[in-house]
């Protein structure tokens, strides 16, 4: 109740607070340490921690993250009734489940396919095998358990109360795309067991099963009859990709590039530079909501995609083309804390984690894969970067990600959705991100100088010259 | 004094509070009812009621209103010095004026017009007669008094201080054209008594006597001296076509669709999708202010045209799309509470009231006549409402709207404008929109799903799928 | 601590205050004395003095500048080591310098450039020639001591520690362009001493020595190998248009003219009608970062450029249109208050007190000059000037100025550089905008009407007729 007349005087202050001339500076609690004339006055404070990356920082931070989910993931098998576990993997048991994580963390949902490939790529940005050791963990549980849990459905018929029916009976892409690309980038590096007959399932549903229009591109039949959903090129793409570049067969390649046209020339508006959530076709000239992971969703796919795509193929250049004009207008909404947006166009939404961390990846990635310029791109992800490093807890969790989304009709819906440390949305991309960021910081390719306050991104060998300051 | 203190620290606060990572989740006060799982981590709490509108529930908030307005609308005269009710009516006399309500609701301004048509379509909707009561009873006094104040004018001269000046001696389309809209309507529907002088004198008006612009557009002499006003095509649209129905008489039809084009021409942007407040002959180039309200009318007008206008006119078409374009571009600025902001384009101007009920009026009754899409504009139309239903006061008064407004030429004025339950502008709409809301809730032609904590709009026999669901 | 757990609360009421239903009017604590009607309801109150400007009031507002700058700005030699004041000019000493203000407000450097032309256009719209005493006294002490920094110089090599160094050594646009245009300009209006050493210096590096692209645009080595910045400008564009005017050699015009379309070409996005702040050669198609001050210097320069173009250059309609398309894009992002936003596109960025000055003056001027239409501008302009007159403290300082800024790469350091009244940039476009507003005022070209609450610039002449309203 006190909170409620607060929350109302708070309201009439603050309508004028917003709109008065009186709002001077802004700042935060940061200042820049790269800067060591703590006297000059023209250096600001800053709401998030504005200064050069450090590698170690960085990677203690993903140290940080990986405990976390680590922990948080266990990987036995237990009673859904008594909540004992089981060890008895010869005899089916209808009550049989994977043991939930108090996050909700589940260990093959599509959102831990990201976590994996982000535990790769801390990986190979840090030398330290140790991230993969979870990876390892949940394959070898993957490896063990399979056999249990395809016997129970043959036995009790779960569906969908299988803990393992994402393997067993995939019906989405949710299912089964990023999961597997995930298990195809483990195979190609040699991190767990022989996971083929996972691999073939899901491949399996990407490739042939899973609902199209006409001209291929992927589709749901909800909320509409005949519904896109931009998330799906995260879901579809990048398994795409791997399956080519695992099989050697072209059509994946075809596929996945066909996939990228298909839905841009649906949902991405040109003039902004971003994505719209969905698309249906019953209603194909929408209001169009521009909601911030769909755009993540979206450059991840296409950065995946390149990253294994022959340069030789027909449709690389216009993959690459997409990927630039979807970055321009991604960095161009960026906000002034480095994150950006639930809403990516709308300043009055919450500044959302997962998305901003795919961001941040994508073009950290793009910059360190000569796919744009360091020049800008460069200041952008790091400055990406000093936002979601304010995002990760003392504890390793990831907090202001926006919890699971579908797509929707009004803005409503967006703009309240919860966020919570328990969206595992935020974690694998977090990985991408900080792993990024270290091989940007590494990456000989360009020089970053700190001046005049701020960090400029150069490319090796240009020449600056400063000597007119005074 | 403490308080201008407290607004300074708050402001500082405020600049960082609003730039800063911190901003996490929003919300509000209202949990979602149509979600019977009360422990649904993934549902969030919303600043407005988000939730199906209960047909019983919309119309006991339309009682109130109607009852409010009722009340606070007296039909009786009055001497304005003493403040004496006046009973005979055979005497003219100079002090005799129609009873002011204590908030100043003029029963002959172009507002109440709306608050007519608005009851009219509650009593449509609701079945329920007793919603044009007050129709019935202002209509009367009208009649019963016309003469009285007829005699007034010729023995006194009193212009615009005569009580019944508007219709005595119209002079703008304000005076007229949204009471002679409304007058037609309750004729037609056989609501209240003949009253054809009022009727013929704002009809003369608004088809014979406004100043235009050569190509027949509605103009007004102030603020410059040739503008238009985007308010006026409410001012004369709905008149013309209802004259057009009234006689049959198809050069009003003409006329109508003549001025939405005249309007549009050089007030609608169709980048965004909306309408500039006003145009000035003299700087037809000028900077625009997107004033919500100016587009309320615009769309109103439109609507309330397609009511009437044959389909084989052959600007059916072009009003149409005209309508579409509109609804399209105000759709996609929404607000995240469901309501729609004062500078339609601005998200840091206040959230107004009576531009969200006309824009939820037009876009709810746009699905209903299958002009647009149920899919996305009915969960948008159904938004505008749960916004709505918190600006409604236990006594019946709708708050949160605009007084009258003059077009103006800078920001300051726009954002400042004050709101107040005695601005009639909101009372009307109102009206219409919960009406609306009613019909679209009970549609036959759609299905609303609710699905993964939100609502689906489909065209009926539409085949979703959810059984991949988790 | 305690301010961070309140700015934390404050942080969750305001995720939801601000999107939520609940604000309702915005206002402040200014009313309207030019309505006379105390019980106007329908009169607000506003978060600037929204009125019309009395030519007394900001007259005096003018002086209180004056007097500040004056007092701030001390014409001493000192020794940088004892601080004591150096009487010897015929000896040079390494450690003299100019005596420096305790707001640091240098007098050479080119924000000084624009005080002194903001006084002399004070002194022109008031008639008050104490305007230029600072002036005449500033143009005094450098013809004094130009000989003895001279033999600094030869003596002991001090480079930029020299405090003459500006022009014994230009080196940049920033040493040399601003200042140029106001020696120039004094020198035309016979204030102060003959100065033409120092003109010559500052032309030279200017019209012959500043590094350019190949078209002739002026560029710099910093912060990329070959940069472009909008602020260039101004620090070009006004020095070259003097020089044309003092010299009468037409190449300085060509090369101004020249410069507003190089670098036009290459930074305004005619969409929004805005500058970005800088491009680079190396990256010419990347994200922009639309910051205020730089359009501010854009649109000065034009304007300047325009004050003494031969209207019969066949630039002159080129340069104009360009100005009105950049006024045009301006006038249209003013905030409610009247000021700009630091990112000129971005409300959620801090409201900065220079730029919203300098687009003040440019759209008064513009309107004084002829250049656009009264009607819109005039009003824009008058509350540009509420917005700035709030922003003006009762010593005399310009506040909400942000601090020197270099061109960078993330919205980060943009939206928190801080402000300062010791920030110079605010001063001269202050004076600059309270003189153009003073003329506007007196300009016998149009008449300005207070009607229905807010203010309408009419051409001389022009009829409106209000005999409608009640």
């Amino acid at each position: 109740m006190k909170t409620t007349l607060l929350a109302a005087s708070l309201a009439t202050l603050l309508g004028c607070a917003l709109a008065c001339g009186p709002a001077l500076a802004q700042g935060g609690q940061y200042r820049n340490t790269d800067n060591k004339n703590l006297l000059d006055a023209a250096e600001g404070t800053y709401p998030v921690p504005y200064k050069m990356p450090q590698v170690a920082e960085v990677t203690a931070q993903l140290k940080l993250i990986r405990g976390y989910m680590d922990g948080a993931t266990p990987t036995r098998i237990i009673s859904k009734k008594t909540g004992d576990q089981i060890f008895d993997l010869k005899t089916p048991n209808a009550d049989a489940i994977f043991e939930p994580s108090a996050g909700d963390y589940g260990i093959q949902v599509y959102e831990m396919g990201v976590v994996h490939s982000g535990l790769l790529k801390a990986a190979e940005a840090t030398g330290d095998a140790s991230f993969t050791a979870m990876t390892q963990r949940h394959f070898n549980f993957f490896a063990q358990t399979l056999p249990y849990f395809r016997a129970q459905e043959q036995k009790f018929h779960l569906e969908r109360a299988n803990s393992f029916s994402r393997f067993l009976d995939p019906r989405s892409l949710d299912d089964s795309g990023s999961m597997c690309a995930a298990l195809i980038r483990a195979r190609l590096k040699k991190i767990g067991p022989d996971l083929q007959p996972m691999i073939d399932a899901c491949s399996d549903w990407v490739a042939n099963k899973q609902f199209r229009l006409e001209d291929g591109t992927m589709a749901r039949k909800r909320p509409q009859e005949v519904s896109l959903w931009a998330d799906d090129m995260y879901m579809s793409i990048p398994a795409l990709a791997e399956m080519g570049r695992l099989t050697g067969n072209r059509k994946h390649f075809d596929d996945a590039v066909n996939n990228v046209m298909g839905m841009t020339s649906r949902m991405f508006n040109p003039q902004l530079g971003v994505y719209t959530h969905g698309w249906h076709a019953n209603h194909p000239n929408a209001p169009r909501f521009y909601w911030a992971r769909a755009n993540g969703w979206a450059v991840l796919a296409m950065s995946d995609l390149l990253d294994v795509l022959p340069k030789d193929h027909p449709g690389y250049e216009k993959v690459l083309n997409q990927l630039r004009a979807s970055i321009k207008g991604i960095a161009e909404l960026q906000s002034g804390t480095g994150l950006w947006h639930q809403m990516i166009d709308r300043n009055d939404s919450y500044l959302e984690t997962s998305a901003s961390a795919i961001f941040t990846y994508v073009i950290a990635h793009a910059v360190n894969q000569g796919w744009v310029s360091p020049t800008t791109y460069g200041s952008i992800a790091q400055a990406g970067w000093a936002g979601l490093s304010t995002r990760i807890t003392a504890k390793g969790e990831v907090e202001g990600t926006c919890v699971g989304t579908t797509l929707a009709g009004d803005m409503v819906y967006y703009y309240n959705r919860p966020t919570s440390v328990h969206a595992l949305h935020g974690y694998g991309p977090m990985l991408l991100a900080g792993a990024e960021i270290i091989k940007l910081v590494k990456n000989p390719a360009f020089e970053v100088q700190h001046k005049v306050r701020t960090y400029h991104y150069m490319p090796k060998g240009g020449k600056t010259d400063y000597r007119e300051h005074h």
